[in-house]
């Protein structure tokens, strides 16, 4: 829903090369110069709009706890630690009972990913929750979106699309209860942080799933000038898309976002040791595809056959 | 307006204990472990909401000035030296003309002050600009609130109530002329930038005039756990207010807000050679006070009377 017309608005604010900082604008989180012995800080933020990111209705726990675990999502994509974290606040009135279950949220998974609230603004307004976190990293191994090589593997965490089928559901008046796997996905995204800090020296490049795997993918090979083949079937698809039809399913794994799982490429070489992580961490991780040379972005179906015009609508892929 | 209603708000925040920062909540800036050598990282972030800091009508090229502006405010009253910051931004529409204008309000004010854009998130939705913004400060001379002691001078920069003057003639259907000094003040501020960097050292304590100068050394005196007593006579006023009558001057003054001067508190051997900063740097610096012992607020007047009680009606003073 125009996310392209607004990532546009970057070309605004990115003409300024960046100087000081190791990274700017355009990956998962900018990195600085940081703490001791090659340590870099990595920074990224997030705002959630009311009517756009959440409902009004929104339990305002689970809100508490989306807020911040995307831009911890962030931080795993990169391979950075957690360390602290600021809170802006616009509220259109003070209600004790909302604020107290947000903030229960909020710092439940604060405390959870040992990530620290260390300041904020609060203020009068339309609801949004802008969060800026920080957190560590090796700046030499960090997990940026620029360094997918050809002949690197493509992975995938967990399985995808349940979020969006959650979406889909409210959108078409048949929200799901608020027990159902796929909208508890949707309300309270678990940040892949274990395995974000596992990854540097075994991934070369990494992105979260915010957007969507077609749209995400195309961020990451954008930047590190490669092209992609995708095996559709090689797919994890979350359990609730099963009855679907596969035209529908598409739309949800590859293009629904929301699902805060972590896309990586990593050397073949890597591919035992990624499997022994995968076992360690009790992480599914998944073989989709492989990074190629060139500007390629194939997606294959059952028999080899290119599905890549199917992708055609959405922003950034096919 | 119902500002103390929202700092309120922190409560529901700042009950979890600050293991990892060296300071967290309650100041201009949180301090990080920064860079090396006892360099501590300084982060703050302020959200702009319209309707609420700025009027729907408002010049964009000044609405990006402002809002890193009153970051970097926070930043001068720590001592720090601005390195990076973040930008989310929320915008009802893509409008390539504000953009433009707000984007060259943003980065030239970054581009003089040498504070670099790293990151950010732009949404659809309400107006909002939410900036975090990141310095360096060697940690053992920040300067905190909570380091103001008695004895101490309290010394302010710059002359107080001019933002507030051009408040009040909007409100009243008066607009000043987008030239008028006054205006300037409220539309462009100018963070005291190279006097936060000279006072560590020099300075003890200190806090940025955002909420205006009676809430603002109640936030100071509070942290530090002393009282203050203030000459009016000796606050220095804008020339705007000089056909005020007094009680008007007193209320612009003292909690009009939006100066962005810094408020500091230095020891009685420190005068000369603020003095001297002051000639050095070009900018007036004036003692308006002493730190005192216990909890009292008093501020005198022209026979030394206490006119305190004036200030009842104020948060966090009198």
């Amino acid at each position: 829903v125009a996310m392209g017309e607004f990532q546009l608005i970057q070309r605004f604010f990115d003409r300024v090369p960046v100087r000081r900082a190791q990274l700017g604008i355009g990956d998962d989180c900018a990195l600085l110069e940081g703490a001791p012995a090659g340590q870099a800080m990595a920074v990224t933020t997030d705002m959630l709009v009311c009517g756009r990111h959440f409902l009004p209705s929104v339990d305002p726990e689970s809100l508490g706890h989306k807020a911040l675990a995307v831009n911890l999502s962030d931080l795993a994509a990169m391979g950075a630690t957690p360390n602290s974290f600021t809170l802006a606040l616009a509220l259109p009135e003070v209600d004790e009972a909302w604020l107290e279950r947000f903030a229960r949220g909020l710092l439940n998974l604060a405390r959870e990913a040992d990530c620290e609230l260390v300041g904020g603004d609060t203020t009068r307004g339309p609801l949004n929750v802008c969060i800026t976190a920080i957190g560590r990293v090796a700046a030499t191994i960090a997990l940026r979106r620029d360094c997918a090589r050809p002949g690197d593997e493509l992975w995938v965490s967990g399985e995808l699309g349940a979020a969006a089928f959650a979406v889909r559901e409210a959108a078409a008046g048949r929200p799901l209860p608020t027990e159902h796997p796929a909208q508890r996905r949707l309300d309270w995204p678990q940040p892949q942080l274990a395995l974000g800090r596992a990854l540097p020296g075994l991934a070369r490049a990494a992105i979260d799933l915010s957007d969507g795997l077609a749209g995400d993918v195309g961020h990451l090979i954008e930047r590190s000038g490669v092209g992609v083949r995708i095996d559709w079937l090689a797919v994890p698809l979350a359990a609730c898309l099963t009855d679907e039809p596969e035209a529908e399913r598409m739309r949800l794994a590859l293009s629904g976002g929301d699902d805060y799982e972590l896309l990586f490429s990593a050397p073949v070489e890597a591919r035992v040791a990624i499997e022994q992580l995968a076992d360690r961490l009790d992480v599914r991780l998944t073989r989709i595809g492989t990074v190629v040379e060139g500007r390629e972005r194939v997606i294959t179906g059952r028999h080899g056959e290119r599905l890549g015009d199917q992708l055609g609508g959405y922003d950034h892929f096919g």
